[in-house]
C-alpha cells in the first residue's frame, strides 16, 4: 500500500497524539496542539472561502510568528502552495516573487504592510491581501477571518510529488530563483533530521532561524512531527536569544554561523544565563571551527554542524559525530565539525567531482564541485526550464560548491566555485584565508575575494571586521597571515570595515565586496 | 527528483562511510563492512551466473550466521526477492513455501541439509541447492561459490514498489502466507526504527531475534544503515545470550516477551554478567508490566516496546517515552510500556475501530479492532487475492488484534479477536486474566482459552508454568485471581503445564491448548 510521504501526514499523527501539549508561544500567547491545528483549519477555511484551490500559490512575507507558522498547514492541507518570502529583499523583490509565483494570496505581518502598499499597483494577480497583524483598510484582517470561519474545510488529496511550497533563493547576482519543494521531498528531509537529531516530544526549539529560509530548514514540519514546542522569536537579537532560552527552556535551535559568531562574542552577563547542554544547528556558511570551539567550551552547547541548499530541500549533510572521534581533544573534535560530512541518512547520494566528472580522490586537498542526486532535490525552478537545465545536468544537481573529501569520507567545503581564487595557476580557497584570519585575536569576521591582478591573473583581497575595541593594521594582519599560510595565499591588501555586506540567511554577498573594491579603483 | 526508496540505498551510504568499520562477528570470523559488502557483491555475482534475474525468489532457511545477512543484500540487490523460511518449520511446511514461492533456489544451513533433502523431489521448481556450511553432493558449497565469482554483478534497476521480501507467516492454523514486502514498504519501517531508537554507528546489536522473522524487524537492514556492528547468534539460549551481551559490548538487541522471561530468570551468575544500560526491543506478544518492570530494575536495561505484524513490514507502534512519565515510579511506567503505544513517525495511521467501523472512545475499556493503513502495509498476500481481499478491506489492513485506546492515545491490545472470551455475555480478555496469573509469585508464563460452557456459551481456562521450583495448586491460583480480578474473569479451571506451546517466534499457539482440551475431555 503507498500513501503519499508528506509532511502532513506526520502532522496528522500530532494531531492524534500531542493535543494537549504546547505547540506554541508566541510572546504572551501560548497555543496547544489541539488550538494550533484548531487555527490552522479555520484558516483553511477562509482560503478556500476565497476561492483558493489546490495549486494555488499563497506567499507569507512575515517574521517568526504563530500567523506564518500556521500558513505552513493551513496552505498545503488544502493542496495549496506556501511562498515565503524574503523579508529582507527590497518592495521591487517582494514584487518579482509575488508576479512570478503567480500567487493570488499575500499574507503579510504588520511590519510589511507599507512595503507591499507601496507595490500594489504593480501586482495584477493578487487578488486578496491579508494582514496577519496590523489590520487596515485594503486589507484582510487574519485574526477576523479566522474567528469568522469554521473548521470544515476540504482536505487535499496531496499527490507526493505535487508542490508544497515554492521557495526564492536569496539571489545574489541575479533575480531570484523560485525552488519547486515536493511533498515528498520535505517528508525525506524531515525523515532525515529525526534520524540524525533524535528529536522527541520533550524538545523546545527556539525560532531564531528565518522561518521563510527554506521553510525554516524543515523545522517547521520537523518540531510538530514529533510533538515539540515552537518558541517564536521576531528577530535574531542576542539578548533576545538568550533571555529566550532561558525562560522557555529551550533546548534547541538553528542558525547561520555569523549568528553563532554573535552569541559567542555577546557580554558575559547574557552569555552566563545560557542553559548549557542546548543543541544547535548550524549551516548556510561554514562556521569557523575557533567558533565551534569556542561555543562548545565557554556555552557547553552541541553544534550540529549540516550542510544544504534550498534546491535540496534543504539539507543533505551533516558532520556526524563518530565514536572516534571522543578520543580527539576539543579543537581537533572543532576542526571535524568545521566540515560539512557526510550525507543524511535517506535524503540523497552526495558526490564531489572534479572536471572529468569522477570523483576526486578523498585526499582531503585535491577540489571538485559536489553534486547532488535522491528524493531531496527539487522538482526543479519554477517556469524556468532553462535554468533547471543547467542545475540538474546528467542526473545530477550541481551546487556550485567547490569542496575536498576527507580520507574519513567528510566533505569540507573550501569555496563558491566562483569564488575560488586562481593566482598564477594556484587554486586559493577564500574559505581557508578567512579561517585563518578569524584565528587573528582581533578579528570577528572576515571575508577575502580574488580581485585583478596582471601578473598573477587573481590576487586575494581581505575585508575584515574587527572585535569591538580591538585593534590591529594591515601590517600585523600580513604577518599573522604569512604566519599561518602558504605564501601564494597571503592577501595582497586588507581592509578594515564595520559590517560584511549579507544576504538574509547570513551569506556574505561577495560581489558587493569586489563591486566595492572596483568602485574604490576608480575613484 | 525521486529515487527509489529501499534499505539499499542505505546500504550504498553505508558502503561509502563505514567501509573499515566492523560490519559483522559471527563466532570467530568478523568483517569489516568493506569485506562485507564485497562478499555480499561475490553471491549477487554467483546467482546471476546461475541465471538468476529481477523478481526471481531465492529462499533461505538458517539461523542467524553472517552468510545469512549477506543473503539480505545479494538477493535484492540483483532485484531477486528474498524468502527467508522459518527453521522450526517442518520439512512439509518448507516444501509448501518452496513451491509455492516458485524459489528457484534455496540456501540451507548444515543443520538443516537434511530436511531439505527429504523433500527434494517434491521441489520440481527449485534449480539450485546452496549449503551455507556442511556442503555435500548435490549442494553448492557457498564459499567456493563466492570464491569463483568476481564482484561485478549487475545491480538491478529498483522500483520502490517493487518485492523486496516474501515473509511467510508463522501460520497457527492454515497453511502459511506469503507477505509480499516491498523496498519502499522497508524503507519506511527502516527510517521508522531509526527516528524512534535513534542507532548510531556506535551500535552493536545481537542478533537473538531470528532474521527470518520478518526479516529480522528490519534490523537486518537497519543495523547497517547506521554502520553499527551485527554479532550473530546462532540460538536464542540465556548463558549463550549473556555471554556474548558482554564479550561483544552489545548496546542493544530484540527479542520476544517469551525469551525476556527466560533472561529474567536465568540463573543470578549470568546476570550478573549483564552490562546496564542496553535498549532492548520487544514485540511478537505483549510483554507482561512485571518481566518489564524486573527487567528494568534488576538489569538496569531500557524495554522498548513495539507493536507490529509481517503483514505491515512490521513494526507500526511503540510505546513512546513521553517527559510525563519520568514523574511516575516503575511500576506505573512499565504498565505503560506493557501497553502498544502509539504509531510510529512515518509509517502508518493505526487506528482501533468497533463492529461500527468507527473510532472506538479512549476510556481503555471499550475493545476494537486494530486496522492500519499507510507506506508499512504489505502489497498482499502472494498468490491469494482472496486472502489479501481479506485482510485489506475498506483501504485498511485489518489486524485481527483486539485493543483498547486509553486517555492518552496509548493503544493496548487485550487480545486476538478470535481469543476474547465471552461469558454470559460479557467480555473477557485473556490477556488481563494471564497478566493477573503473571502476578503470582510461583507463576512463569500463562494461557488463558475460552471452552466451551452450557450456562455461560464460554468460559475461561488457564494452563500455567510454574517457576523452577516453585510450588501451587488449583485452589491457590483460584484465590489469587479472586482477589485481583472480576469473579466473572476468574478462570473455571487452572492447569498446570510444563510447558505452553509455542509457534516459531514466541506466539503461544491457543489452538493447541483448545485442542488439548478438547482432547483431554474425549478421554
Amino acid at each position: 500500500m503507498e500513501t503519499p510521504l508528506s509532511p502532513l501526514d506526520f502532522a496528522r499523527r500530532a494531531r492524534r497524539l500531542y493535543g494537549e501539549k504546547e505547540a506554541v508561544v508566541d510572546g504572551p500567547r501560548r497555543f496547544t496542539y489541539r488550538q494550533f491545528f484548531k487555527r490552522c483549519d479555520r484558516w483553511s477555511g477562509a482560503l478556500q472561502a476565497l476561492g483558493v484551490s489546490p495549486g494555488d500559490r499563497v506567499a507569507t512575507l512575515a517574521p517568526n510568528t504563530h500567523a506564518h507558522l500556521e500558513a505552513f498547514y493551513a496552505v498545503p492541507q488544502i493542496g495549496a502552495v506556501i511562498v515565503p518570502m524574503n523579508y529582507r529583499l527590497s518592495p521591487a523583490d517582494f514584487a518579482y516573487i509575488l508576479n512570478h509565483s503567480g500567487a493570488r494570496v499575500v499574507c503579510v505581518a504588520g511590519d510589511y504592510l507599507d512595503a507591499v502598499d507601496s507595490i500594489r499597483d504593480q501586482l495584477p494577480g493578487v487578488e486578496y491581501f491579508v494582514a496577519f497583524t496590523g489590520s487596515r483598510p485594503g486589507w484582510i484582517d487574519y485574526e477576523s477571518a479566522l474567528a469568522g470561519a469554521g473548521t470544515d474545510f476540504v482536505p487535499a488529496e496531496i499527490q507526493e510529488t505535487g508542490m508544497i511550497a515554492l521557495n526564492y533563493t536569496s539571489g545574489t547576482t541575479a533575480d531570484p530563483k523560485g525552488v519547486m519543494v515536493t511533498h515528498r521531498n520535505t517528508a525525506m528531509n524531515l525523515m532525515g533530521h529525526l534520524m540524525h537529531t533524535h528529536l522527541t516530544s520533550a524538545d523546545r526549539y527556539l525560532w531564531v532561524l528565518p522561518m521563510f529560509h527554506a521553510n525554516g530548514w524543515t523545522f517547521v514540519w520537523t518540531v510538530t512531527a514529533v510533538g515539540g514546542c515552537h518558541v517564536c522569536l521576531p528577530k535574531a537579537d542576542p539578548s533576545l536569544i538568550f533571555e529566550s532560552l532561558a525562560r522557555e527552556r529551550v533546548s534547541l535551535f538553528c542558525a547561520a554561523p555569523t549568528v553563532l559568531i554573535s552569541l559567542a562574542h555577546a557580554p558575559e552577563a547574557l552569555r552566563r544565563m545560557a542553559p548549557r547542554g542546548l543543541r544547535v544547528f548550524t549551516a548556510g556558511a561554514p562556521p569557523a571551527a575557533a567558533t565551534i570551539a569556542r561555543i562548545e567550551g565557554e556555552l557547553g552547547w552541541e553544534i550540529i554542524h549540516v550542510y544544504g541548499l534550498t534546491e535540496v530541500s534543504p539539507i543533505v549533510t551533516i558532520s556526524e559525530p563518530r565514536p572516534e572521534h571522543e578520543e580527539l581533544d576539543p579543537g581537533e573534535r572543532a576542526v571535524i565539525k568545521s566540515r560539512q560530512g557526510v550525507e543524511y541518512l535517506g535524503n540523497a547520494d552526495v558526490r564531489v567531482i572534479g572536471d572529468d566528472g569522477r570523483e576526486v580522490p578523498p585526499d582531503g586537498a585535491t577540489m571538485g564541485e559536489i553534486v547532488i542526486r535522491g528524493n531531496a532535490v527539487m522538482a526543479g525552478y519554477y517556469r524556468d526550464p532553462e535554468a533547471t537545465a543547467r542545475a540538474i545536468r546528467g542526473g545530477w544537481f550541481h551546487t556550485g560548491d567547490a569542496a575536498v573529501v576527507h580520507p574519513d569520507g567528510y566533505l569540507e567545503i573550501r569555496d563558491r566555485l566562483k569564488d575560488v581564487i586562481i593566482s598564477g595557476g594556484e587554486n586559493i580557497s577564500s574559505v581557508e584565508v578567512e579561517a585563518t584570519l578569524l584565528r587573528h585575536p582581533a578579528v570577528q569576521e572576515a571575508a577575502v575575494v580574488g580581485i585583478p591582478h596582471e601578473k598573477w591573473g587573481e590576487t586575494p583581497l581581505a575585508f575584515v571586521v574587527l572585535k569591538p575595541g580591538a585593534v590591529t593594521d594591515e601590517e600585523d594582519l600580513r604577518g599573522f597571515c604569512r604566519g599561518h599560510l602558504a605564501h601564494f595565499k597571503v592577501p595582497h591588501g586588507f581592509q578594515v570595515i564595520d559590517d560584511l555586506p549579507k544576504t538574509a540567511t547570513g551569506k556574505i554577498q561577495k560581489f558587493v565586496l569586489r563591486q566595492g573594491r572596483a568602485n574604490l579603483a576608480r575613484q
